[in-house]
């Protein structure tokens, strides 16, 4: 995505906010009613979203108290092509056990709900969850999972946002550079703002179930 | 699968052998040649099998030097079925751990090479190989994956043999009881016995890539 002048990225990011907001306040509604106790907006929750696949992983950790965010870490678990699938599973399960020992997070968030063409890709995309989401499991941290498109519409106001326009609104929000850094990590960042904007909306009530 | 005496069932243990003991022979010749150093036959292997599902995985382990087989122990690791998927995985990754760290197996055997209509059954099944997977390649233990077919085809000679057929042929095998067990653990306790052929055949030289 590219904009002619500082003037209109910033015009259109005030559209896409106002979208967002928008999009998250209805879908709460439409959610599945699975929690019955109201959150508590001024506990400080760190949640760690992890955009999940074999070979290049992107993760990003925030730390929100009611409407603030900030960003906490982000990053990409790679494993060079050549690997073998244990090596790559290997890895990957070493790499998330190392980032919640070093920031110890509250909540995990994946991205769920796939469709694929083809049976073979999902095995694989699914063996990385299981890794992923047994080292979580094994040190107690709730896993939530939203939609691809669920996940843009809170973040973009538009469900078919590009990678890059993701990483635009990700440094808006959280008032960081994201040019440099992997889009893999800004969408796992912005998985992270999507379950942030469920705790806050209607005290959490609108949650989904977790994994 | 009933037989009417005692002498029927003989005759078909002994003609299913047969069968096996022929298949194994050809399947040698059109399988990778992924290993070039001979393997050792008088080296004793401890192989697990396991046959990986979301909510009721079996194992089987036998020991194996050169053409003997001896059953080690067997087993299904169970999951409630109001569990979560989370609390599934957390399970099946910490019951293959205590296998692991009970009888230190050399390799593991799972089955490959599915073919579902759906999608969402594949990614669940990837999770739980990938729950199992990742934990037996953080204690460096080669794993090895069969098709179906190629297993029963292995053991009992048919490709399409029944989990019955199998139980038979395991009980025959490895001169145990297979009646009070799970048919879960007896198709795990064949996944390791068709990897015992495949090391003894040709000097272990048709093994298949390791997963």
């Amino acid at each position: 995505m590219r904009f002619k002048s500082q003037q209109q990225l910033e015009e259109w990011i005030k559209r896409a906010k106002g979208a967002a907001s928008a999009s998250v306040h209805t879908a709460g509604t439409v959610a599945t009613q699975s929690n019955t106790v109201p959150i508590d907006p001024a506990v400080q929750r760190r949640i760690l979203g992890v955009d999940t696949a074999l070979r290049c992983t992107g993760w990003g950790m925030i730390d929100v108290r009611g409407n603030n965010m900030k960003a906490v870490d982000c990053g990409v678990i790679k494993n060079p092509p050549q690997d073998k699938v244990s090596g790559c599973l290997r890895c990957l399960a070493g790499g998330i056990r190392e980032i919640i020992q070093l920031y110890h997070p509250d909540i995990a968030v994946l991205e769920g709900a796939f469709y694929f063409a083809n049976v073979r890709t999902a095995m694989i995309l699914g063996s990385a969850r299981g890794a992923v989401i047994s080292v979580l499991a094994e040190n107690n941290i709730p896993v939530y999972e939203y939609a691809p498109r669920r996940i843009k519409q809170a973040v973009c106001g538009n469900g078919n946002a590009s990678k890059e326009q993701v990483a635009i609104m990700v440094a808006n929000y959280l008032g960081i550079k994201t040019d440099a850094l992997a889009l893999d990590s800004t969408d796992a960042l912005s998985m992270a703002i999507c379950h942030a904007y469920e705790l806050t909306t209607a005290g959490g009530l609108s949650l989904p179930p977790e994994v």
